[in-house]
């Protein structure tokens, strides 16, 4: 055994996307401790960041220090409790995970189905949550990663909110590559990762809860099932004035990075961030649809950060994605759950999303679909 | 705000330690997916140097996705079920987090105490194994970073043994520190850190589970509660022939690191590192004891990587570790819990446990208790 040298990738798949040289530079910076003042003053940069990104003044707005499905329970085992109704939209793979985290808590999970590729159906919200008064929260997936579709948060949002429903929100694949406004549509509890529009390695979760939901929170009757996760601890070392206390050793050197891909996020500026994402989104629609290849999803739901592409007839789907990798050097992404086999995924995420890299997939793709 | 340049520290407190430029160097690598096929073939060898650290031939033997207190969370969601006894023993705070998470499952724990500073007492162990006859687990922290103070782990993972519990270790502090033995021992589920005597930066939580633990996790009645740490799931990622099932998108900078820091200590051998620590432990005794300082910890029960020194009567603790930290750049630890304001805890961990870190400790300690 040596030591890891990675291959040479062009990361366009579902994320992890390309790391700048700068955030890759700020990770490897001299670890410090974790109760140093000099982080703890970081630390309060990170949050301040988040906000501008999450587009939210909400005071406990954090990166949890997992990766996004344990910012997913962070925002499911805190504002659930057993035996609390919660109405989950399920329109791929991960809203399928939601509702795992419902069960597990001892929850009852009322599912809101539509197909695979389609958005969430508002009207479908709206009668699930009639016929469920009480229900503490409406959850749903923003930017369904699994199959490239946006829903429409701020109608859902709307209807939670009526209902006396908290929203949890699934911004993944959203924070940072496509319109998001955490205080603008009224979410309450929002979970982001690191990975997908902000550019920085994998390993966090950005959350953000409205005040209702650190109300919920403080009202519960039950102690929150993990102790890892439990945001009243969470809050006395990412909050509090003057001396944290001590919950878990912050993962430092990846806070670094996500310090560093934020600073990158401001510095080009929110709304142009959205702007180049759509506008190499439209780039790589031209492309492939030149190559004969079309994009399933409906035009006016497509994320533009994740691309779905039908996989034509009599295409070997798992082949073309490896001639992809082992010849060109790109990672695309295959299909998930009931697509697996029928689309590929193309991310064009954070940094990802460039001329360039939009170029390069479509003239590989072209070589590997004209050699057969 | 700008880029964050950390302030030079010298980490002698209970983690992070200092963390060697080759591993800083491995983190910073191009972040590549997380299921390149390269990467799968990187996630098998730091599996297999995982088996060296702890010494164990477990087939489940893999790196949490977070810190420490995740893994000790894995542990406990994983063997535990609600209802179920564990006997849990407190001699730190440490001890007092596994009850915590006994608590949370909806399980009884059955509480061993001991004086913080004191190992665990067999004896009241076999007691309370007899009295709670079908217990699941026994559980007890085999180094305590609160205490620096080691119990006798073969000897606890025997009397479980002998009742018919699974045994639960935490090895946060002892792993590459001093010796452990999980196989000799016995030990049926181990977590650890990767800050530690590891010297990677924080953010991943090694854990080793036996057959008999596996069989457990196989038996349950429940599902595990926590999603994101059911290791039924999380072991398709890390284990399993061929093509990995996709559960979590792994922290992959994090493991380039792990990696990176495992090799280095495969280099220069377990062996070997357990007797550095222990020499620069007694050179670090000798030289605090020749200041007038004293080590609380029994001589047979000191862990040579966290090292308990008694605050002597009129000094303000806080304001001596100030001064290290402004004046000499060195962070050390403070006591918790009991043990605050009566304790400081320095770290000779993993990469920090050189002669020369430990001069220059003793130097500082030195100058700022001549000034008063």
């Amino acid at each position: 055994m040596q030591s890891f040298l990675p291959p040479d990738r062009l990361l366009l798949g579902p994320g992890p996307s390309p790391v700048p040289a700068r955030v890759l530079a700020a990770l490897a910076r001299p670890t410090i401790g974790h109760l140093d003042p000099r982080f703890i003053a970081m630390m309060d940069e990170v949050k301040e960041l988040l906000r501008l990104a999450f587009r939210t003044g909400h005071a406990l707005t954090l990166p949890v220090s997992a990766p996004g499905s344990a910012g997913m329970e962070t925002a499911f085992v805190n504002l659930v409790e057993p035996g609390d109704t919660v109405i989950v939209c399920r329109n791929g793979v991960f809203g399928g995970r939601m509702r795992e985290n419902v069960v597990r808590i001892g929850a009852n999970a009322v599912m809101v189905d539509d197909p695979f590729g389609q958005p969430v159906d508002p009207d479908k919200v709206q009668a699930a949550l009639r016929a469920n008064p009480g229900a503490k929260a409406l959850a749903f997936v923003h930017a369904e990663t699994s199959t490239g579709v946006a829903s429409d948060a701020a109608t859902l949002c709307r209807l939670a909110r009526e209902h006396g429903a908290l929203s949890i929100v699934d911004a993944v694949t959203s924070l940072g590559g496509s319109p998001l406004e955490v205080d603008g549509w009224g979410i309450d509890a929002v979970y982001s990762g690191s990975q997908k529009c902000l550019s920085a390695p994998p390993g966090l979760s950005p959350v953000s809860f409205s005040e209702a939901a650190v109300a919920a929170i403080k009202a519960r009757r039950t102690p929150v099932q993990s102790w890892f996760l439990d945001l009243t601890l969470v809050m006395g070392y990412w909050q509090g004035e003057g001396a944290r206390a001590y919950h878990h050793t912050a993962p430092i050197n990846m806070l670094y990075a996500l310090h560093e891909a934020l600073l990158a996020l401001r510095e080009e500026g929110l709304e142009a961030a959205w702007a180049r994402h759509r506008a190499h989104h439209l780039r790589l629609r031209d492309g492939l649809e030149a190559l004969g290849l079309s994009l399933p999803v409906a035009p006016a739901v497509r994320l533009p950060q994740l691309n779905a592409v039908a996989v034509p007839a009599g295409v070997d789907e798992a082949a073309v994605r490896r001639t992809l990798l082992d010849r060109h050097g790109i990672e695309i992404g295959a299909g998930l759950g009931e697509l697996a086999g029928k689309i590929w995924r193309i991310g064009l995420m954070g940094h990802g999303s460039t001329p360039e890299n939009v170029d390069r997939v479509v003239a590989a793709f072209g070589e590997v679909l004209a050699r057969g």
